[in-house]
């Protein structure tokens, strides 16, 4: 059951991590390819963005990888 | 059955902050594509709404760990 | 049992937060990006609203707590 | 079985009082970016949909406790 | 099993509720941001649609009630 | 199984009910912001539909309550 | 069980009533708001269609109080 | 189990039936409100249409009233 | 098992010839309130695509019959 | 469980065959409503693609009849 | 369990056959349609398509058959 | 449980290769009927991205096939 | 239980490798039918994406063919 | 128990890298077929999205191949 647990918190994470991620860098292209001098602006604002997302899923996987040693 | 819901705790989570945040931050960097001279206002009313958005997947981590720590 | 209870409240309380609040905080958003000048009419509104919002997935992490500490 | 019945009633109701709210209060700030002057009118019919809204999650939420402090 | 037929009657309740009295309210927020003179025979459609719509969930409710003093 | 066949029939009539009441009164409330002149012809349609979308769910009610007393 | 079974046939027939009505009268409300001198040639037809709708779910509330009166 | 097939018949019927024709009228009501001279073509065609939508769920009525007697 | 077979046969037959013969004749409807002139060509190649689409389901309502007398 | 198999393939197979050859005869009627003309190509290109998507729900069947009469 | 899986084989086949002929035949109508004269063209791209998308089924429809005459 | 697996895989990979075929083969032929004289490069893509879509559901193929001849 | 976990590998890879690259090349076809004189830019920008969408579903052909000679 | 862990890790994976890398390169491409001199640009935020969509699939994919050699 505990590598059960581990793949689903992984699994989910994946899950939320791929759609929020590629909602953002999707639209971060889309403005730069509008307005290509507007860059730097853009991509700082997705790097903040990428990161306050990426938090979750990855303390996730601390958790998973816990459980994969602790079983 | 502690590590399937400290899984599904985070699962969840990540994906409710996944799809959250991506709205936010991938609608602000359309508006920072648009308008780039309201960039200051975008990124503070981001900040806000995605702190916010973290509060209750964040306290989810936190149960996760107390309920991997417990068993 | 009680683990596995507390974990599907925080995360559907996750889920449902991460909804509400992205759509009206990326509608906030939009409306700054579209009249910079309504901005404080514009946070006053979001602010109410992402409080309703956060309401009862609060009291789910709460009950979560309760429910933790319990078992 | 107790706190698995809670926990469903607190999470359903934090998912349909957060579309719910989400969908009145975005509708609401769109609104208020449109017309500044019509502040007032849009604040307080938004008002008087959010509490009807809340009205059954928030029972949700008083049978939830019921239901911990019973068990 | 009694609980968690009054935790289904009351969460399913509280979905419906949210997504109608959400969709109702938003729209209606929308008609007077749109033409801010009709808000008297909006907001009495209104009132008239959340109250209808709130019927069925309200039994929901009762019902719920009755079943967790029941047990 | 009777509470729940009982949670059952009232939590979907509910989900049935919200949706189909949802449409009928929000489509009124858009016709009526825009030709207030309408209004009578409009409210009328809407009663009759709403009394009809109705039906169905208050006889779930009915059996429901019939459930729960014969439990 | 037969209890269960009334209630999933209350249910969906209601679930299908509620979205077949809610598109009927809506879509018979906005074609009245366009073209009010029609009215009566709309609500002739809407009629025809929602009493060709609740066929089938009045059979399946006909079919549950059967299921509850033999059970 | 019998009457559970019996349920499970005719409530997936009433769904199949409930989109079907709602799809089918309310695009009939739609078409009238735009010509009101071509009523008969399309009141026709639409009668023609809900016949045999209606075919597969009476039989699934049919069938589920075969069961319930058997049983 | 014997009836549960036969009901989901003819139950998920009759959500395919509902959404198809839906999506068929909702289409009809609105090309000959388009071009009224049209009208038998649009109607035979109704004839035919609502005939085809119904070779499978009454196919499973032979199917379900023929499994409800071998029971 | 030889019954359950053969409902479930002839039901999935009306549903795929359903859904199918909605969207192409649908498409076909929408296609003749703007050119008349093209009525027989458009019918023959149909014909074609109707009966590719009619092979493997029609196979469906036959081993629905297969396992029926195995059984 | 052997009929169950080839059951599943044949019907998810043919979901996936009848979605993509479904998308291809239905969009190759549509281009007939505006551009008679690319009839050729549109229907050799078709066929090819067709074919390659009917791969996978028929080879789950043949292994349905080795499942159903090895039982 | 070896068929069974054999049909998940064989099932699932119809159901993907169909999607993606027919997305990539229904928007090929609708760049055919807008541009018939960039027929070579349009087609020699789709068979390109057909053969890289076909990968992972024909090795799922082969390995369903594995599955039968070992059980 | 290993034949299912090699099943499930696959196949969800392939869902997901069918969504993704039917997503890149579909849109990559779109492109080169506005422009063709960027096809090399387009297909080598295609050629990466779809190679990176490929790693992670073939490690899961590699894990379930692990999984199926490891049995 | 182990090997259905690995294969939900990776299946889930590769679903959401897939959908996450799709929507990602697909914008990609478009943002290239409509400025082709952007190209620079858009591909270096396209790879550094790409590598941060990644990360928690792999993880997965690290974590399920821990889990198969444990076992």
């Amino acid at each position: 059951m505990e590598f059960l647990a581990a793949a689903i918190a992984v699994g989910l994470g994946a899950i939320g991590a791929g759609f929020g991620n590629g909602m953002i860098v999707s639209r971060t292209v889309e403005g730069i390819s509008r307005q290509p001098e507007a860059r730097g602006a853009l991509q700082t604002t997705m790097f903040i963005g990428v990161g306050i997302v990426e938090v979750v899923p990855l303390i996730g996987v601390v958790l998973g990888f816990l459980m994969f040693f602790q079983a």
